[in-house]
């Protein structure tokens, strides 16, 4: 058996919502390298595992990326079962590809493991239903981070007539809402900010673009959250409860 | 307790890729109403429920909605423990919001369990990273189904810099090139067809939006599939291996 990494998805936070394939490679993990998004309730799956935590915490600065890569190849080449645990899915902002890319450029097979994502756990915890006949035909995924040089033409989000999923955007609000209206979204578009989603202490706090900043600071909102903005951000089902753990 | 309906999200066809909520949604099911998207095999998990087949097979016409709404409602009133399982996520494209306010509205509790869905499973098996730093900052997941009547704005979504996963598009390749070339995305932009993503059957066909009908036609593309539309539908990392179930 060749040496190899496992790049899974450890779910939006609820540990209910780990996939069984994450269940199975905790399992046989001897290493677990986990950032910090990752609820560690999770780890009950791979009680004699080593844990590694590789994110950041408490003002602390983040582990370098570099420092994570070069961990993975030595627990690997070493011949251990090795498991990198993400928050949400590894395959939506979570870097997983750079991880994958840097592996294999060094001989190790890597195996990955989706997981649900922060934003359609949120929104489906809200009673949202971010695709919805009629109403919106798509649903956009986007982060904020300012780190991330890519093109994103808010301009065209704001008239592309899917539901926007923004992460990482509680310290963008201002620049998201002038984007948005700059690209002609109306002022009263139901938006929805959503902390800790899929937990027990999720918050939920309904709003508008226009409205949003003052909100938030209201609400006293923060990271990590994820805000839903569209027509369907008015819906609430209260019959919904929230699965319990 | 109250008449309750579980609405499941399968996930995309591998049964590993399974929450461990929608395990436990089975396991205490009396009753599981299926679609025809959902692998049979993660009825491993209900035994002893009685299987009700609501979808279409075979050319024969789909079960009626209001037929599937009344049958919920009979079952839950009976007291049983029903779970209602689509493909993928029940809030991505699946209708699942319909089912909830009808049930609410008729005083069930709904409660919701989300699963994978088809096109970030299909990407991530195929080394496709849908979203990537300096690349893509985001990823939009549209249907081309066109019973739906909502506004979608392909211009737009040419022009968002996200990358485009395409669900029921299989039929409207013709339609989707054309429209997106009309919004100014470059006849090159590389796409990737994803015929049963997840199962041991998927395959992939790597394409352009120039030649993707064409490309379609040679590999007998068939339905379920999913189209990736972006820079990021040309990366193809052979040391990614398919988990296997």
């Amino acid at each position: 058996m060749s040496a190899k990494v496992w790049l899974v998805g450890a779910g939006p936070g609820d540990p209910e919502l780990l996939t069984l394939k994450a269940v199975k490679a905790l399992n046989r993990a001897d290493i677990v390298m986990i950032d910090d998004l990752v609820n560690p309730a999770v780890l009950e799956h791979c009680p004699n595992a080593r844990v590694v935590p590789v994110g950041k915490r408490g003002g602390c600065r983040s582990t370098p990326q570099a420092f994570i890569h070069r961990l993975m190849l030595r627990y690997a080449r070493q011949g251990k079962c090795v498991v990198r645990l993400k928050g949400g899915d590894p395959c939506i902002f979570g870097r997983g590809s750079e991880e994958v890319d840097w592996l294999s450029a060094h001989g190790i097979e890597v195996e990955m493991v989706n997981g649900i994502t922060a934003g359609l756990a949120g929104a489906t915890q809200c009673g949202i239903p971010l695709t919805l006949r009629g109403v919106a035909r798509g649903v956009t995924l986007v982060t904020a981070h300012t780190q991330d040089d890519s093109t994103l033409n808010w301009a065209a989000l704001a008239q592309g007539g899917t539901t926007l999923v923004v992460y990482m955007g509680v310290a963008k609000l201002a620049q998201i809402r002038e984007s948005l209206l700059a690209g002609g979204m109306r002022a009263d578009m139901p938006v929805a900010l959503i902390e800790n989603a899929s937990l027990p202490q999720q918050r939920e706090c309904r709003s508008s673009l226009h409205a949003m900043q003052q909100d938030a600071l209201d609400f006293q909102l923060k990271s990590p959250a994820v805000l839903v903005i569209g027509e369907v951000a008015s819906a609430r089902q209260p019959q919904v409860m929230a699965a319990s753990a």
